[in-house]
């Protein structure tokens, strides 16, 4: 797929973003924000979050089903908590406005905790903590999304791939950054086997009727993705608690629409038969390190921690295990530096919104 | 197994475990704790943590290896947040106080997160959001143990099973309870093949070499359990980065031993080669609900989800999707009533305890 890649700077792709989104009513400051979350993702190498979504960001922008203005409150708070109300803009920029809430309790309380309802999909997980980061803070994101997992013994979609992320600073070595969906397998790799006509591995994905199946094509046809461990024998229970987890924290707790009455991220995708809440939901924490211990002192113990899991013996054929985070910031590396490679499918849907808009875009 | 088995009431092995705590000079109401954390494990099915560990409890008393009567104290400290020394003491101890005062904080300040070092082996996860349901509040815990498990692509045990339990309430439904282990499966589940010589899930356990085997001994022989997500194809960074976060959370956040320098349980395991820290660790949080959303609302929405989710379409050959927490609870009605079934095992570790103590113990 590579081999059919054009290249594109982030500052190029960043800054037609901008434009795009200030063309469909978003003002300055939040369509830079929602172009930095994008291109975050292109850049750590997560192709199916970045710029590669903006098509459908516009399409729900142009149709007015996201608010491109939103009036972002706090509904309710104690010191350490609040839910955050988004008012139906894009999550791209409702999400850092709570997790800068979120951000700011843990500076002043020890720690931040915010749920947020009537939002939109918020990009990368990944992208939250990261900025806490920057504030020396342990940072955690969660969202839920459409439904296309199957809790463990159901037949049909009831949660989303309902994501957790969470970082934590260390002093010379580079952060550990987890970010994980909590289903079996990130949809886009279903895409992926579709596309190329491959079978994918039992465990991944079940069929209408909720039987076991390696067409991909049987999980588009109202099948269903299935939780990390896929089955009871291997766990799968826990991946469906985790999802639920992350569903009643970001859903529940803040009204928003939980389970499988997540609205739509996408035109293509069905309407929910009904609604339980406002938009979907996100939940952000931030703990203050200094809180519990003396910051330099966790950082350093970080440092000795990636060390010695760097350290472990390797399983036959592998060179060892990863810390958390270095796929990501491989790839950040490198392609802060190559340009960020985008297929033909990508640029045509980009060429596209340049065309009516009037933006210009084209390879460099 | 459960036809050898020998029932007592929880009340009889409750007082049981209190006079035997008592004997080992832990102090009367830290006993009751104790005990009732133990008892709680039985009530709810998990017979690997109540009971049946009594003996090591004893064992690491009787060496003066936990310290029966220990300052449990908060060494730092932010409204929302604190941590907590151990001194040493049982875990089943030190884990409810350091629990008590995350409930305390949440009721004050919304939210309450409390990391601990210097302590040990605290039972069941699931004990601790129980208590804060309680108090109205969703409740959280999380704890690092003796290392068992390997990385994704590493050769030997590194982490614990480092369980992760949360629970939120209902209005007339039951709660929804979470308690999951970020391992492929419990390490008693490879007990028992082993006492069966039977073989065991690709996908459990490596062996000394890390390389996949079904044979119990060769995990039991210098080999390890698999995270949750087992392989990299089935998502076992996945779990290898819960297994990370909350050893970090307990224990770097603290300053107890990480990863595998976790001290042993048990008089059996190996003593690490270096301490990096005090003790194990744990992780509690609370949060308050009413910080968040009216709580009735709260929890007649958390109904609604159970009912949704209880009429999941059944996968074939099942009778649907659990509610998480369900099995315990379903233990916890039999048992109340029948009393809890103990093997012979584990019978006979109580008749070596009572010999040992005088305590009198014996089938009702």
């Amino acid at each position: 797929m590579l081999s059919e890649a054009q290249y594109f700077s982030a500052e190029y792709l960043d800054n037609f973003c901008l434009e795009v989104f200030k063309y469909f009513g978003v003002g300055d400051a939040d369509a830079r924000q929602a172009a930095d979350v994008l291109l975050r993702s292109d850049l750590r190498g997560i192709d199916s979050h970045g710029v590669a979504r903006l098509h459908t960001y516009v399409e729900m922008l142009e149709l007015g089903r996201i608010n491109p203005q939103p009036k972002i409150k706090i509904v309710r708070e104690n010191s350490s908590v609040a839910t955050v109300d988004g008012d139906n803009g894009l999550g791209l920029v409702v999400g850092p406005k709570a997790n800068e809430i979120a951000m700011d309790k843990a500076e002043k309380h020890g720690s931040g905790w915010v749920s947020v309802c009537n939002t939109n999909h918020f990009g990368i997980a990944g992208y939250y903590p990261l900025q806490a980061l920057q504030r020396d803070l342990i940072g955690w994101a969660m969202t839920n999304t459409t439904k296309l997992v199957a809790p463990l013994w159901g037949a049909e979609r009831m949660l989303g791939t309902n994501p957790i992320a969470i970082a934590f600073p260390g002093y010379k070595e580079p952060p550990i950054v987890i970010d994980m969906a909590t289903s079996a397998v990130a949809y886009g790799k279903i895409e992926i086997a579709l596309r190329k006509e491959e079978p994918v591995p039992k465990g991944w994905i079940i069929d209408k009727e909720g039987r076991n199946t390696s067409k991909p094509q049987d999980m588009i046809d109202g099948g269903a993705q299935l939780p990390l461990g896929s089955d009871r024998e291997m766990g799968g229970h826990k991946g469906y608690g985790l999802a639920s987890m992350v569903d009643i924290l970001c859903c529940v707790l803040s009204g928003a629409n939980w389970g499988p009455f997540a609205p739509p991220f996408a035109l293509r995708q069905e309407i929910p038969e009904r609604s339980v809440g406002k938009g979907i939901g996100h939940f952000f924490g931030a703990l203050q390190i200094d809180g519990f211990i003396d910051k330099a002192d966790f950082k350093k113990q970080i440092d000795e921690w990636i060390k010695v899991f760097r350290n472990t013996r390797p399983a036959p054929g592998t060179s060892g295990p990863l810390i958390p985070g270095d796929p990501e910031r491989e790839a950040e590396a490198i392609r802060g530096k190559e340009g960020i490679p985008l297929i033909q499918p990508v640029v045509d849907d980009l060429l596209d919104i340049s065309k009516k808009t009037g933006i210009p875009f084209g390879p460099s």
